[in-house]
């Protein structure tokens, strides 16, 4: 994805490995200060993946196998035996971070498997790295081909609505949501894209308009209370969002907010499109029901993070909004039945959601 | 309503006249300071009401009054003319202060018409008192009338959804929306508030919230995304929200984001209510189509106000949450067709839409 930092546009990834080194865009900092984090061992990453220095499913999926990696890095001896057990222990620690998204399951499975018949230790760590590496390089692809798939679905002219950050930030690169978005206006088609605050923790207004805004992609910031609103007048023509799993049927786990988007744009014929890659179908999951909701800390709903205007103002300032005698509830993710999908739009092509079936892995 | 300071308990209005004093609750400061605000003069009264130290429209209506009595006391002199001109000057002024409000223009009427067959300064003076202190105390009886209706229509065991505020602060006492809450709990009914936070200026979060604390209501704030999972999850059973105009076929304006709320319920089959006192209802306007929805200033969703935590913390502060480049959009209110809305709550019964008719001021 493109950072421009005063005069320079660099191209960047959310996370990477870097010798020992897990680095990614610290996302809680943007849109405010561009920084990047870098943690020294698979705890350091499995805490990032926690407390969301890095986020969105197939970023989360790509962290979870450099985490992984960089656990077989940090043995130290020639033990094949204590070297499984702390692999096993390591692979607990990454994935018990956030409950939702089946793609960090699916990262650290993907280098674990890699490694089982691994003869040594050496050999072992070597596939890791590699493994992740190409698991990354592999999530890239797929978003951008998602784009391809998706950009062709976008006439020119179009209101556009996303919710929360299905954009690189949330990926490796390109994004899912965003890299149709990215395509279209890519290849000249003339957009505007709705971007949704995304209470509580505000990734469409933080992150979203940060990507759109540094790619110069036309765009208007909307309390997620106006998305309705704007349907009805006829200004939003097209949804799109992201998947953080996608069950068998087709219905999908998302953002919380992405069940009401749904409904109302069904209300309006409104096309309502999940971008995703296929790795985020989990067809051990039949139904949406199956899939398990984080409920993440009141915090995020009684404060707001943000950066005070003025030159003395240097950092964030988390300012409450609620009363103190109050409490809230805040499932971070929702489940929008099939029904109300129009289209999932994955690196293999665009399906209907019954249509899936046809992409499991034999 | 219920005001706790410390161990204190003190019945409050939002807004009421002390000798020639207007007093009102100042809102902006809520809910981390509870201070009443003074204005010894119509002037700074209707600089309080274009500032929004009191919002709602029936508050404002009678802040409006008390406004224009004020005004009255300022007057030395016996002269009638003189006296007719100043007041005629004060009218101008206060109605001024907030163009869309029709409570505005209604509560200082009510008072100008009173007057109008005053002999004398002094008969007009105490004229002017006694009907703003009595059209305040028919906006709260209007609004406990509201309270009983809708109560009777909670269930026990039910979680009901409320969006902004729609309660006493936003009206001379007990709410719109509100007051059906009150009352059921009041009658000892088991009920469970889901508090929409209510972005962008967080009406939800700061006053309704603030309101149920006080009153010792059981409630959860959430953010605005979440109401439609709790309505899929079955735990909220009800919707009441209040309106800030209802056209004649049952159209209702009323807070942004209050129409993804109905058509949500709507698809599960939850009931959906709108409170307000039957003046609200705008017999001149055939349909929701013919209400303007006012656009309010882009700083309202780039920015979040509250209070940091810690005893550094003497005031509010105001953060920034989307990058520099992004221009936000921000419809304050937006309009719910009557097919959504399964009742119309007023101080003279509950109403199905196409019901209101049977309102219309002869």
């Amino acid at each position: 994805m493109k950072v421009r930092t005063g005069n320079a546009v660099k191209d960047y990834r959310t996370v990477w490995l870097e010798g020992r080194i897990v680095r990614m865009i610290n996302q809680p900092l943007l849109p405010h200060f561009f920084r990047i984090a870098s943690f020294a061992g698979h705890r350091q990453t499995a805490e990032a993946i926690r407390t969301m220095v890095v986020r969105g499913a197939p970023a989360i999926g790509a962290a979870g196998a450099f985490g992984i990696a960089q656990a077989s890095l940090e043995f130290r001896g020639t033990d094949m035996k204590k070297f499984r057990a702390h692999m096993k222990n390591a692979e607990k620690t990454l994935s018990s971070t956030r409950p939702t998204a089946y793609d960090l399951f699916h990262g650290i499975k993907t280098v674990m498997v890699s490694i089982k018949k691994s003869k040594n230790v050496r050999d072992a760590q070597r596939t890791a790295m590699a493994t992740a590496n190409s698991y990354a390089d592999w999530s890239a692809t797929n978003c951008r081909l998602i784009g391809e798939y998706g950009g062709r679905l976008i006439k020119s002219g179009l209101g556009i609505l996303t919710h929360c950050n299905a954009g690189a930030l949330a990926c490796v690169d390109h994004g899912t949501a965003l890299a149709p978005i990215r395509w279209a206006h890519a290849h000249k088609k003339k957009i505007h894209v709705f971007v949704d605050e995304t209470r509580p923790r505000c990734q469409g207004a933080r992150l979203t308009a940060w990507e759109l805004a540094m790619e110069g992609i036309p765009h208007s910031l909307i309390a997620d209370n106006a998305a309705g609103h704007y349907m009805q007048r006829g200004e939003i023509g097209m949804v799109i969002v992201g998947a953080d799993r996608i069950a068998a049927n087709g219905d999908i786990a998302n953002k919380i907010g992405t069940y009401e988007k749904a409904v109302v744009a069904k209300e309006h014929g409104i096309p309502f499109y999940a971008a995703a890659p296929s790795s985020t179908i989990d067809f051990s999951c039949k139904s949406g029901k199956g899939i398990p909701i984080e409920e993440r800390p009141e915090e995020e709903v009684l404060y707001v993070s943000g950066k005070p205007d003025g030159p003395l103002s240097l950092g964030m300032v988390k300012v409450r909004i609620a009363p103190k005698q109050t409490h809230a509830r805040n499932p971070a993710f929702d489940v929008t039945p099939a029904k109300y999908i129009t289209g999932i739009i994955t690196e293999k092509g665009v399906f209907r959601p019954p249509e899936i079936r046809r992409l499991k892995r034999k």
